[in-house]
């Protein structure tokens, strides 16, 4: 009897050490009334695999038990039924007939219109906000010291500087009163880096905040605050890599969970190859196998675990957070075929949401490859709704700075040829264009730190189809002048951002007047092209520079207007003739900065290097 | 009764005066059995207009008679029914039922095989001539008195020198000894211009080769010994203009017969409104009928009568000299729908013909646009079988003179991603490919006098797909060094051309050794071409550049050629494990240049700045 006893003593302690744990289940919870309704979750826990999952929820349903490579996972196929009551119940997991653990999952109600909500479009403009150097709204959360990197140092443009979701929640009047109508925050999930966690992109919890940003209810408060003010709230995600130190870093699921798990490889950002019909496996390969960098593993979208994980956290983030958009990292440096399945996945639950992938070519044929719509000659038919304007960004960078050459497509004539492209997109109106972003020089610094050619830029992005993103700070000439591609002192603090700020963006208080001017006029011009149709929806005219001036229409049946650049340092006077196929004569105009109105005779004068939107009556 | 004499004497007189006098009826004759049983006669006389012309033979009828602006034209549609017995018949031109003058009109048999012709395609290699300048092989034809330009001066490089079809015909042993398999001698019609008669792109006649050049007979013997040999001949038209002073100059028969015929105005040289959806009427128009040059009135092919003459004109070229291909000049200078007819109209007579319009642009999208295939955004369908790559030269010369860097792609890495545009175009093998042509530096001025870069981008143009086009004296590093851009010195007199010259790479005379070991390379490389078909028709496999090392594979399921363009000064090892896709480990190869053979091992080794073609057994 003792011997029983001891024996079953003994089988219970080794069973003890064998119970299951649950550490993480994914997606955190999920909502009854999805279009697919299958879920997969992701269970995490020490031998876990040997368990078998027990679900008793009405609507609710085990459909397939995946194991992993290693034991201490299980991957649950669920069918969620549409008519499911939202509630909460337990998973048992059961060995031999006995229930070694319950986890109690969620699934939720979804707001009513949250199919069908709206994506970013033309008649939006973003505002790109690199968190961590906008605004430090919350001093307690600097510094976190569970986390890896502990210090802030304003100092190092390579450390964290304090800003944070906090931050952003306090500055919507601002945003919402210069006239932008998106947010676009670079990523706010933990990065649990040993250092440069500021730019967020080497995420090692997909369903984290940040800390050091604030919580998720912070999130979700920026979200509605922004939403109630009609600004919508873009998501910055990374598919293709994590930071290293994720937790799933020493134990994962499959072999191929990440590539190459076992020896650094780097990718050889060869991102012709998704369109190349002559590529090499060995490139393509490579291409989307190897590391973004040292300290970014590689997640494998090629395995359907890894694919279905993506997906469902891409969906609980637009669920949880009421997104307007998604802006995705690096695209094509994952496997197309995943790419396309995630893209599409969003798409068909949220068949008017947007997504813009950043596929940073100059080359059109390359970027448009990737837009819902594009007749592919290999027949690829992704998603994305969106691609981000590199070539125009190019062009009009060079436009701007160099001398026009009509015969060679130099200066001018380069950004309308760069524009006459158009005809490769699937839908040029929801391209996001852009004069810079936070991985390369500030535009200011690209245009040789000269406001009146910046102004140019940014009166044609506003102007021109598509989706403008000003990058925060460019309203106050943001510079890195000196510091060539230094992407941290690209991502300066915002003047105002902190309470020891001497100089203000959002008081004026020690703004140079040509801060002041440039603050103003683009408050002047986003507010106007707000309340405005004619920018997001017209179509396009536009007549070849000559003498150093670019003159075009945006026009729909009931109304125009007319952009005119003017590069050269000389005032110059158009024979309005040229343009009489449009623009009828003694036609009555008002500069949409100044109010001046004004009725056009034959000619019109236009002052040096400058730019000027008339809406024609 | 004298009164009445008088009187009939007097009408007589005026009668004569207004009599018809015949002076052009075009195409100057026509042939039994085309597709298109349509003929449209051009015929120019003296009050023509006011004449009723009468056909009277079986087969042959009058459909509709056209009457001009100018009443010293008719424009006649005739009806060429299938099986017209070929002859010779009167087109009597008749006022009051009497016939006031006749005009003997022939219609001949054509060569059984003239629809089903093949045009020229990538099997072929094109030898590039500027007969002016490259065999002077009839001395008394160089100064024809009647003409304007008298002179000939090989001392000034915007005169003319005296090279002519003769001088073509006694090369075709050296042109097809060499390898070459078409020629295109730049356009040898009329050109009657007061100077700068040489180039021949101002054309005064389309019915005339120009005396100086020899006749109508020395050309048909030209494309008849040229084929005998197994040379296509290659005929170079000009669409979009003329050279003032062509006979209908003073006469048109339309106002609208050529475009601004009464006020010069220069086209706008905006290439891409053909493409661009927002383009201004203004611009469109301005591009298409404004004047390429002062010297070259603008045809106006929007004119129905001026497109038929121009597409009789090109078969009537086709069915003279037997022709296998036709280059096109400034193409999209013209009306688009006129080329679209026209080209259609030629393929649709020519199935199999090759068709090639010089549309100068470095961007892939719009070369691609016009070529026959295409699925264009804007439904345009042309039938252009080939364009020239020009991103493809614009590519390959940067490639080789800049410094390799992957991440901008630069170096060798922008001609790799130049060549993964290739699924833009509807048919990459029908491209024609080229280092340089007579309107642009010299292949060897352009990079830098460097005979190994020029070995490597001629071995390129040579495996790539595509029809690579050689201009005349590449073979043995002719350069215009110093001169950029001169077209004359571009130009230059091939040497050996006149029996004068004391240097002639016919025979090998006071050639450089540099000289003489391109001219071999090319032999060889260029015979070795002429025999295989897998440069013809095989698939390509390339890795991206890396080391300053480009290779890339030509495949069928029967061949294997493998490429290797070293361009870094060092000798590089290359581990053929990359290549193991296509590659097997220890395949034996044969170079094709020097006929060595080897057995590969796991590396192979390569030259500083060479390229190396391998027959993979």
């Amino acid at each position: 009897m003792q011997k029983k006893i001891a024996l079953i003593f003994l089988l219970s302690a080794l069973w003890c050490g064998a119970t299951a744990q649950i550490q993480h289940v994914e997606p955190l919870n999920w909502w009854v009334g999805m279009k697919n309704k299958n879920l997969q979750l992701l269970v995490h826990g020490n031998n876990i695999g040997e368990t078998t999952p027990v679900i008793n929820y009405p609507g609710i349903s085990i459909k397939k038990i995946h194991k992993a490579d290693s034991k201490n996972y299980l991957f649950i196929d669920v069918v969620v039924e549409k008519n499911t009551k939202p509630g909460t119940f337990p998973i048992r997991f059961q060995k031999a007939g006995k229930t070694l653990y319950s986890y109690d999952y969620s699934v939720l109600p979804r707001l009513s219109e949250s199919a069908e909500r709206k994506g970013f479009n033309a008649s939006d403009v973003i505002y790109l906000i690199t968190p961590d150097r906008f605004v430090n709204g919350d001093y307690t959360n600097d510094v976190v010291p569970a986390m890896k990197e502990t210090q802030i140092n304003r100092k190092f443009e390579g450390a964290r500087h304090g800003g944070d979701i906090r931050g952003i929640i306090n500055s919507l009047d601002y945003i919402s009163s210069m006239g932008f109508t998106a947010i676009w925050p670079t990523p706010l999930l933990e990065n649990d880096m040993p250092s440069y966690s500021y730019h967020g992109y080497a995420i090692t919890n997909h369903y984290k905040v940040d800390p050091r940003f604030g919580t998720l209810e912070d999130y979700k408060e920026l979200s509605l605050k922004a939403r109630q003010k009609g600004i919508k709230l873009i998501f910055d995600e990374v598919l293709n890599h994590t930071g290293l130190g994720y937790w799933w870093t020493n134990d994962l699921p499959f072999k191929n969970w990440i590539n190459y798990p076992n020896a650094y490889q780097a990718t050889n950002h060869r991102r012709t190859v998704n369109q190349d019909k002559y590529a090499s496996e060995f490139d393509k390969n490579l291409m989307k196998n190897g590391w973004f960098d040292k300290m970014m593993p590689d997640m494998n979208g090629q395995n359907p675990f890894m694919a279905n994980y993506l997906i469902q956290n891409s969906i609980w983030w637009i669920e949880t957070l009421q997104l307007g958009g998604i802006r995705q990292d690096t695209y094509g440096y994952s496997d197309k075929t995943f790419l396309k399945n995630w893209s599409c996945a969003l798409m068909h639950e949220y068949p008017n949401f947007s997504i813009v992938g950043e596929e940073w070519s100059i080359n059109p044929l390359i970027t448009s490859y990737w837009q819902k719509g594009k007749q592919n000659a290999d027949g690829y038919d992704g998603c994305l709704t969106s691609v981000m304007d590199f070539p125009l960004q190019a062009a009009l960078v060079e436009a701007l700075k160099e001398k026009d050459d009509a015969n060679f497509g130099k200066g001018l004539p380069a950004l309308y040829e760069a524009l006459a492209n158009d005809f490769v997109y699937a839908n040029p109106f929801q391209i996001l264009t852009m004069g810079d972003n936070h991985d390369m020089d500030r535009l200011y610094t690209q245009l040789n730190n000269d406001a009146e050619l910046t102004k140019m830029a940014l009166t044609f992005l506003l102007t021109t189809r598509g989706v403008p993103q000003l990058f925060y700070g460019t309203e106050v000439l943001m510079e890195n002048t000196g510091h060539h591609k230094n992407d941290g002192l690209i991502r300066s603090d915002f003047p105002g951002g902190w309470k020891e700020d001497t100089v203000s963006a959002f008081s004026g208080k020690g703004l140079s007047p040509q801060q002041l001017d440039m603050q103003l006029y683009l408050k002047k011009l986003l507010n106007w092209r707000k309340n405005n149709t004619i920018i997001a929806t017209g179509k396009t005219l536009h007549f070849a520079p000559s003498g150093g001036v670019y003159v075009y229409f945006r026009y729909t049946n009931e109304a125009k207007v007319m952009v005119v650049l003017n590069k050269s340092k000389q005032a110059q006077t158009l024979d309005l003739a040229r343009y009489s196929e449009i623009l009828k004569e003694g036609s009555v105009v008002k500069n949409v900065v100044t109010d001046e109105v004004k009725t056009l005779g034959n000619t019109l004068s236009v002052a040096g290097k400058s730019a000027v939107v008339f809406e024609v009556k």
